[in-house]
């Protein structure tokens, strides 16, 4: 799989039907910009957010994109762009590309976790993605670990994106530090165009270890959140992926397996892997491309 | 399936190869007690603590068994029986029966989970059991909810197991009561035959509630394991187990499903049933006998 062309556009998520005409012209963007005709195109990927119905490509429904309920999202994209499309889950698909095109589809079991403002996974299991009842597993990011700890956006206590996403990061480092944007760009810059997370650590290490001290524990509360996904589902690789291990692999990653080691069960945690993706961003397009090759059947 | 004869005989595990003689011992008793020839007897099933390969009939490991590593279980007890033999770990051989003999087979994703002095748990995801890598997968008593929390029997801190197992509620009894025993003893009579649960609901409420909220706090904890579970696997069932459930189940399962529901995602949740096993201390012998279903293809 080699990435040829590529646009980007924000959701804008209240636009309602106006969203699946945006994805078309995005697709529509990314085939002109590497001089191709969308007929030369076999088939269409689609990571979508919330709960998906792959078979049906149907999004059942959608946290973050009010008033998506059982939108047939793979008819709707199909009629646009006459082409076949598939649909699954935005995690399900970065899942999807870290296995097959990272780890070529070695390994029989393999949970991958993206971190970043949200924190999802996504589960392959006996070499297939595992979605669940209502085709929603893999929601790492609300697993408790800290009962009565930090209040999260879901409304409850504890999760692991309330005490180790990067809003928890950026709250923390403002307690200490006046507003968050202000904190960083006093020592890496102001309009830094550098992602949140590099000038976070760089802010950090100017000012002495305190982030430093932030993140080392985001990573231990990480490590923590792998070792019961190993306990409980005991896969051969953990993967780490999204934003947060992109900019801070080398401060979090030897952590985070230490961590995990030390709270896996002996007998478990035996020829486990726990290993950072390189496909960073583009996770997601490397798994929609796979789940394009699907479609050609 | 129906019992028609059992025996019980203690593992004595520092008792090394005898422990397999005692295995053909009480299966020849229970035949025995039913007035059957072992030559009657189709096929033996088997649950052993730690992990298995059903495959190979092979004990890979066991905490509790000092010095069982590669332990050819299958092939010793089909020599000293001359029967089929088949061997699983112990909470899969659980899970087996509860998902055969009491759901008939009908979920598509189950996961159980029994409470007693330890914590185990097995997984059926598309219709069978799930081991994983290790073949240690349901490993649930170890999962992490409250960090830098109560030391567990492992090591770590914060376990499940450490915050709601039979050994932590008699703990905190114990803390403010002197002796556990004497404390149950004095409220319900020295040398009781009651399960110990049963002396400590009893005792507690003699004591006016302390021991109530004392159970309360391990239900709450439980169904934050159970969200966790239903979070990460969204399974279509949740059956929760063991002497614990059996003994406290009035007093523990409304708490149980209502803390789930608080932690479980709103789309994750949606028609997913937790229930208590009617199986209760026969979920094991039940899963044997549907394993030994299974020799004889």
């Amino acid at each position: 799989l080699s990435c040829v062309g590529r646009s980007r556009l924000s959701t804008k998520p209240t636009a309602g039907p106006a969203v699946i005409e945006r994805i078309a012209r995005s697709v529509r963007e990314a085939v002109d910009e590497c001089d191709l005709d969308l007929r030369q195109v076999q088939a269409v990927g689609v990571g979508a957010p919330g709960s998906v119905n792959p078979e049906k490509g149907e999004v059942i429904f959608s946290p973050n994109l009010p008033g998506w309920e059982h939108v047939p999202l793979q008819k709707a994209l199909t009629k646009l762009l006459d082409r076949p499309v598939r649909v699954e889950n935005d995690c399900n698909v970065c899942t999807l590309g870290v296995y097959h095109a990272e780890l070529k589809a070695k390994p029989r079991h393999m949970v991958g976790i993206f971190l970043g403002t949200g924190m999802g996974g996504g589960l392959i299991l006996d070499g297939k993605l595992f979605s669940g009842f209502n085709r929603t597993a893999g929601e790492i990011g609300h697993m408790v670990l800290e009962v009565g700890g930090s209040k999260c956006g879901c409304g409850n206590r504890g999760c692991f994106e309330a005490l180790a996403g990067r809003a928890a990061l950026f709250r923390r480092i403002q307690c200490g530090q006046g507003r968050t944007e202000d904190a960083l760009d006093g020592h890496v810059g102001a309009g830094s165009k550098e992602p949140a997370e590099r000038r976070f650590a760089q802010g950090a290490q100017a000012r002495g270890q305190t982030g430093g001290t932030i993140v080392e524990e985001a990573a231990e509360y990480t490590g923590i959140a792998v070792a019961n996904v190993i306990n409980l589902l005991n896969p051969e690789v953990v993967v780490l992926g999204g934003g947060m291990i992109q900019q801070l692999e080398e401060e979090m990653m030897a952590i985070i397996v230490e961590t995990a080691q030390d709270y896996a069960m002996t007998g478990t945690w035996k020829g486990v892997e726990i290993v950072a993706s390189e496909l960073g961003d583009d996770a997601g397009i490397t798994g929609a491309a796979v789940l394009a090759q699907g479609a050609l059947g």
